[in-house]
């Protein structure tokens, strides 16, 4: 589902009245978006005499960004399919004692689960930031503002998945679980931002630009 | 081109060794994702009761945020049709005075031409940017999330749309144009920091966010 249909019909599906794809699911697109320039990059530097001595490394990036690119796709098409399952729960019976114990558990159960693609996205983009910051040095430096165009998108891709696990998080009452991954998450966002404004920084410097 | 054709394709010919799509394309491709999210707002608030107060606001605002998402879509095929002149003008000869002068001639004209898809795609951006303001009071509060992905992406793509104007400011000898259109864009991106900064912190707040 999306992946092979036209470009034209997940972005006119995102702008409708319909509720997937969402914010998650496009945040793990840019995120891909990301990782595919990251890619590119690579591409225009492996094979090249210019840069022999940095082609293994180079080439081990390019074999994990794609990998990461892969799952950023299968997530952005996960996350319009756990989707519903946290209102369908909201809309079981609470009549009776035992009904409102089976309702609260399955909220609880699909909200676990709809925090799952976003958090992996989350993970996913910053892997890529991590990827980028040896391609500053190493990569064809003809296509230095692709790396810095990457990272913009991989920071905010991170950021707006990072949003969709909060929205779940608030309602998640298993505190120990709560706890854990805002634990998990704080150091990769914190890194997040080091990593966008300093290759920010560095490639404006190289492309000579005024405005940053 | 693109636009019809299975999103995997864009993606896997950004990922390759071809050119083409390239940051500039991704950026209006990101600009537009962040377009149609902020539709999705749109179209969750007009016909609803609760939002019968500002539904002609919301209104206006999604007719905006459309055609919008649709120049940024024309942008990101746009920005891939003219890349490819400047090199082609650099690989013109230059044996003769003549030459020489044709030749240069011929670059600063592409130069131009290069220039101007990523530089339209910056000023939609921010215009994006700004049709979310009214959205964290007038939208679906449900949505709020969105909203702030919205913007998240939107300005991650007027940067990256802003990198690729640059990239050509940087050989323009045209000092007139090339501070003109820096004076043009230097308030727009401390207006899109601005927004970023505010709408993330709101939506975070709304949605009980403890990592921002």
């Amino acid at each position: 589902m999306y992946i092979d249909e036209p470009l034209k019909k997940y972005l006119d599906e995102t702008a409708s009245g319909s509720s997937t794809p969402g914010g998650g699911s496009v945040a793990a697109l840019a995120g891909a978006l990301g990782a595919a320039l990251t890619s590119m990059v690579c591409n225009f530097t492996v094979g090249k005499k210019k840069y022999a001595d940095v082609e293994a490394d180079v080439e081990k990036i390019l074999s994990e960004v794609e990998d990461i690119r892969s799952e950023l796709l299968d997530l952005m098409v996960k996350d319009t399919q756990v989707y519903g399952q946290v209102t369908d729960a909201y809309k079981m019976p609470k009549d009776t004692p035992e009904e409102k114990a089976s309702r609260t558990a399955a909220i609880q159960e699909a909200l676990k689960m709809a925090m799952q693609a976003p958090l992996e996205a989350a993970i996913c983009c910053h892997k890529v930031l991590k990827l980028n910051i040896p391609l500053l040095e190493k990569g064809n430096q003809n296509l230095i503002s692709d790396v810095g165009v990457a990272v913009l998108l991989a920071e905010a891709a991170m950021r707006a998945a990072v949003m969709n696990v909060e929205i779940n998080l608030s309602y998640i009452k298993d505190k120990e679980l709560v706890d854990k991954t805002r634990e998990m998450l704080r150091p990769l966002l914190d890194e997040a931002s080091k990593i966008r404004v300093e290759v920010y920084k560095e490639v404006n410097n190289a492309i000579g630009a005024e405005l940053s």
